[in-house]
């Protein structure tokens, strides 16, 4: 997504270790832009905010545990309205497109990027691209005004409509410049897309993460009323997460009834002394029942294992047993059903897709819309390749240029992950595996370790990043 | 259930066709049982209201829909208090037991048989029997107070516990006469019992519908998100209704996103025109995205034929397949991958044991209270071998020598499948099959037919079933 | 609303006492009226119902309880289908009005006659009346096709607007006429209007009733909660119901945590022995807090002789004390500060409007789709002056003749306020009066007394009444 | 609530403008008390986690919106479990006591306080104040263990009761030292206490906050479905919020469909030009409804005013117009009825207790539980005279000392509450009176203006406290 021109790191060093890393500019790469006033200025509703406008050098620290004498280490760039802008409004031509999978918030995010274009900015021309990326040259567009997406916050899923990997980025790109757009706003990732992972080390938490533990618990209380209603009764709830495992952590330690929750970060092992199926023994014998929360990405080694040992002449029931939830729900029942006496009720519940469609909560709604009004901010003043996060509860603005393969996952040598453990009293499943290796922080000194978890995102739906991208649309 | 003196049916005939089964009594088999006051003579709640006891002679028709010239029918005792009551309150020994699968309403039924014994009765031993109908011989009982069921109809599922099949009905019996139980409360039923079905063909509706029905909405509001959100969205739920399918016929009439429902009733076919797949690829072409209702027991011969054709080496993915929701997902997906070129994003949501595991809405809370004081009345004037069931609004007694092996099921040649019909638009999927033969009513001369769907109820999980059983406990 | 034409009484007589209340028909004014043959025969979704349309004798009968020489009573006309319509569909000009308060389920209904008319008898003309009975002279209307009501029954309120008393009737008749209006569909009542009042004591009961229960009982879960958490707490919840207190009664019945209930329907008195102030002081002493649920127009006597009693000076405040929720709080408040030494803490909840703005749920939306239909298909076949309603849970035709002034209201010498009675422990607060004077029924021989209530309704929102005219606008 | 003695400040220093505000510590009164070593060392849920204990000099920054040469300003110290602890589990004796007004999760800071102390520590004797402060020496206490608490966290409310006011200190240091009791929790806070104030200035919010505004969310809808409804109708909300408008200020920006929102840090106007019925008049003139949220604590100088220019001879009437809601519907009703011939439909919804008593959801849980461990961990640690707050997202200790009388509140001079005006677009109600009087903060230099206002809070229920007292109860 980003140009090569952009890729390179761009910081700014100050006192006492401060380093600022900073997003790419306009300026950068055409120097001698011309500045417009602000049109915030002759807002009323910001003629009361004294100083409304964010200073030039404002910034927000990565790190704030520290010690007396830490150094203060890597910032970003505070969001927010800047006195100049780099854009005449009546030339801008925007336009928002969805990508990956639902989340909560969507529409949220679509409709106030599409407020905050015209009430604050003026900017009049914002087009929705329909069906993901794809929609840039195969389907139709959607003129967006406050009247078409006033009410849509109130609907789950997106109104653009939205799509996963196969698009053909040089057909993007040259569809943007036939329709003369200058600023494209991306909420979601594909899931493929390399862009969206790094995000996730960095920033608070991904908007929508609020409704769907929400919901989650949900489907957990169902699997408690279930298992509780039986002899050796197990629910078992699959949630989201292909590669972290937060709203797994989350709902669990919000619902309180869950007496085991795997994710992908923590490996287990199925068979034998610590292993999963003692421990549901061992649960159902003291308490008669237990809840088991797994995310989708959990125990994949287990599962390829298991599909490798399988007869593939028949594909079609096999292919179902991918889900990890069917295939660890159905090697419960194999386990106890064969090779144990005990007889075993297990409901298994998959709420993924309700989840996912819901619409934002209150806390989500506000949480987008600052946003939005962020990433307007920003592209407005000439800011270009960033993604606009949460950072200790600042919003910020995070350049392309950090992005890196490394996923952002629970740090299960880290606190939230032990309260978790020391809530639900699950063993760690590690006793039969070598320890966990020493984490690459150790060498770090000067850093403080053991910082709380600070991202709990979907994990791979990605759909936390409001990207923007100004001026030159062929660095997509 | 019954025992065979009580299998007889015990009628009462009246002018202009009236006729009265009845419900068997104490009397019929001991004629000279002493009779006590009705207590509830004295409790000042009850002495405000005029005749307040029912009249011994009061009974509520069958059938409603009637011409100036019908002859009147069969009735149903009314439920109610009777001025006179067969046992004294101290020497009476109830319990309940609750059994086959959850379904919301369970412990508000509970809650007001205790509350109806204690309170308006003055009985105060009753026994919860703890995991369905082994609990009599196999698990621990459990007291039942006022105080201990307080707040338990806030709560979903069962707090007695329940459980299907496999007990020993002697040892039950045994268990009760040990305990010296005199009234056997039973609410549910385990699915394999004859006992449960034929009260469907009267009752109006089973106790814990309408709260599932609302909860079904909230997955078919879901999937409508999911399939509007991509290209070719198919949303897929599953709703209840092994046999019927009430609960998706009201569901999908509630929620009017639906644009196809599939019931065990009304057969259909996948291939070839006039199938599911072309209705299907139709669909998709007209408005971009569906969504695909179908119950639980939809299907299930096109299922058993796909299952004889398969490579039975692997069981293990094969298993999965026998659900009917997780095969046709399977094969719309197949269908679309492999023979036609259209992609396809179906997404399917399995909330069944989310809606069996909620706590009551308000209307069912309402119904569970009169129908476990009807059954509690019923009981202590002497009724026994009885359900108790709303017919046409009213609460009756009806009597268990109606049972059948007889499934209650949609009337698809009924208006209310016409409605629904009519609000999918989908085809009937009849064309390339026979026509629907002439149902069993046409010679039936003198009752009106095209009654409206009286009963919607589970289909299969027979929960709407309160029995009671007095005196002679080897009538079980 | 009627003509006075059609307000005298068409009855049908029939073997045994059966009675046909029928309702007026175009051809009652107009003999020789051509026939249409009905276009749901053609139709493929009613292809497989056998016998689709409605007999022309069918009936239903007004009470059921009944004893096997019992004559057969009123009845009332089947609502459904008919094989010959009045009406050629090209040349129908609908209109649909609501008026009166708000309730769950407007939307609905308005959404399906719309769809009714559409899918079933292609009549594309439809018009939405803005802002009730003015909006036919003072306001726009709004054509209304399946696309524009598409979603509206997922939204509380009413799309049309609504407003109450203040129109000019021959305004309304001249529009009607000036646009060639030929069926008028009225949803709701305005309270004054003496049409709506009568329809409740025949019918089951309102659409939107199950709603508003299900959203009262959390104001009452809240009010429990805060009772419940401080010393001497008192939640006092009040609830909809200006004439009748059914709305409080089924709430209290379904949420087991209310200690009294006060509707109009059981007049109640303050202070003195047998008095509220002795009961709500007895239970704080007994169990530490209590919650109190009064309907919109219990006490009314009460509170006029306390306005009476009050200085006049300050109307403002005082305003304020005719709602009754406000003056009884304050009436208890001031007790039990003056006159005794308790500190009690109550908290007012008043959820009217809350409860009146939601959407209607699952089951609601059911009873609005079949209501809507039932009228359409009554308006089609030239069937007039009538309202639409469930009789023992069959659809009816009923007509306007039966209006009368009497209220419908909850009888409280009847099973279900003893029920209620019961389920508060609350005193009947009428030792102190005079008995309850006897019913006028008690004259009437060869009638049921005793039968259930049979109309949970809105008390005097009035929203339960669909009601068409065809034919001669100046009947209206 | 703190002694003489630990009243004063207590910082240290360090590079570059470090400053640490501590907490007091058991050490500082009695130097040489014995150390125990943490029982979670052992704990196997944290045998996986590396350095889980927090480093004796983790400090989270105050202020995280620096420029490159800032200096580093304020710390806190960094809530977490510490290596040595100055307890010996056995020989601890908490209590846990909730005071002030409800909001959702009391209960579950109360169950994981009990939790964190059992399960973390191994401290069994932990007592329940029942009824407040009151509470120590009038009312009985509760032994709460693991499993008493196991549910409570799905309630509303408090179990242990809470009261306002009205206790005696020196009876509570008596019952403290009487009963043996070493750590004291406090949750909530009786809004007359001095101590709770500060904290807000400082944390990122209160507990309970995001479940009130998705709360408050659904009397907003509902004020909006009824203003629309009608013409000229006005929904009126009054939501929490004595001294502050968070709730009211976060509701309106989630919600979306607000036109006006009155809190107390913004004074406003009724009449003449750019007042509310001005403003009022034209949204309805423009738009035909609006909708109107204004928090408990705003306009109180216009309500004071209004009832001195009262009639003050019936105080029953008038009492109830000290709701600012009741006064302001009144005072609008009045306006347009005798001053203007416009007709409006007010409709005023006051949800505070349905919204304090909802439980809370899942992220407040979440907060809940964390806010509770950290506590506990700072309590056997041996501080003491703290308040555990999420400062920047990091759980931090605050000491009381900060405590002052400054109210935290919105600031309108923040871009915030200019997003909100842009939101709502109402004016600013200042345009007659003098101009918002520059901030005191306007001379502090080298510190960074225009923070985002980081603690949404109750603004007078003062629920986000848990205080925690240890060692020598006097001094409480």
């Amino acid at each position: 997504m980003e140009s090569n021109g952009i890729s390179e790191s761009k910081t700014v060093t100050g006192d006492f270790g401060y380093v600022l890393q900073d997003v790419p500019h306009l300026t950068d790469y055409i120097p001698d832009l011309p500045t417009y006033s602000n049109p915030l200025q002759d807002n009323p509703a910001y003629s009361v905010v004294k100083q409304y406008f964010v200073h030039v050098d404002d910034s927000v620290p990565q790190k704030i545990v520290v010690h007396k004498d830490s150094p203060r280490g890597i910032h970003f760039r505070r969001a927010g309205p800047r006195q100049k802008i780099y854009f005449e409004p009546d030339e801008v031509r925007a336009c928002i497109v969805t990508c990956g999978g639902l989340c909560p918030g969507l529409n949220t995010v679509i409709r106030e990027i599409v407020y905050s274009l015209h009430h604050m900015y003026g900017v009049t021309r914002v087009l929705g691209i329909d069906g993901g990326y794809r929609g840039f040259y195969a389907r139709n567009t959607i003129p967006l005004t406050p009247k078409v997406v006033n009410d849509i916050h109130k609907r789950g899923g997106t109104i653009l409509g939205t799509s996963r990997g196969g698009h053909d980025t040089s057909k993007i790109v040259h569809s943007i410049q036939d329709r003369g757009i200058n600023q494209v706003y991306i909420i979601g990732g594909d899931g493929t897309q390399k862009g969206a992972s790094v995000i996730f080390e960095v920033i608070d938490k991904s908007f929508g993460f609020d409704t769907a533990v929400e919901e989650a618990q949900r489907a957990i209380n169902a699997a408690h009323v279930e298992a509780e209603s039986v002899e050796n009764g197990i629910g078992l709830v699959k949630l989201m997460g292909r590669y972290s495992g937060f709203i797994a952590m989350y709902a669990t330690l919000a619902s309180r009834d869950v007496d085991c929750c795997l994710i992908p970060e923590s490996p287990f092992y199925l068979d034998g002394k610590g292993g999963l199926f003692e421990y549901i023994e061992k649960q159902l014998k003291e308490n008669g029942h237990m809840v088991i929360v797994i995310a989708e990405g959990a125990g994949q080694e287990l599962l390829s294992e298991s599909m490798q040992s399988m007869n593939h002449q028949d594909a079609s029931g096999n292919k179902l047993l991918q889900d990890v939830g069917l295939w660890i729900s159905q090697s419960i029942k194999d386990h106890f059903s064969k090779q144990k006496k005990m007889t075993i009720n297990l409901k298994y519940i998959d709420p993924t897709y309700m989840i996912r469609a819901v619409p934002s909560n209150a806390s989500d709604n506000v949480y987008c819309t600052l946003l939005a009004q962020s990433v307007v901010h920003g592209a407005m003043a000439g800011y270009t390749g960033f993604t606009s996060g949460l950072v200790n509860g600042r919003q910020t603005y995070i350049p392309f240029y950090r992005i890196t393969e490394k996923q952002h996952k629970v740090v299960i040598t880290d606190r939230m992950w032990a309260r978790l453990l020391s809530s639900t009293n699950q063993p760690s499943f590690m006793s039969h595996k070598e320890d966990v290796e020493d984490s690459e922080e150790n060498d770090i000194s000067g850093e403080m370790k053991n910082e709380e978890p600070a991202t709990p995102c979907w994990g791979d739906e990605n759909c936390a990043d409001v990207v923007t991208e100004n001026g030159d649309a062929s660095s997509m």
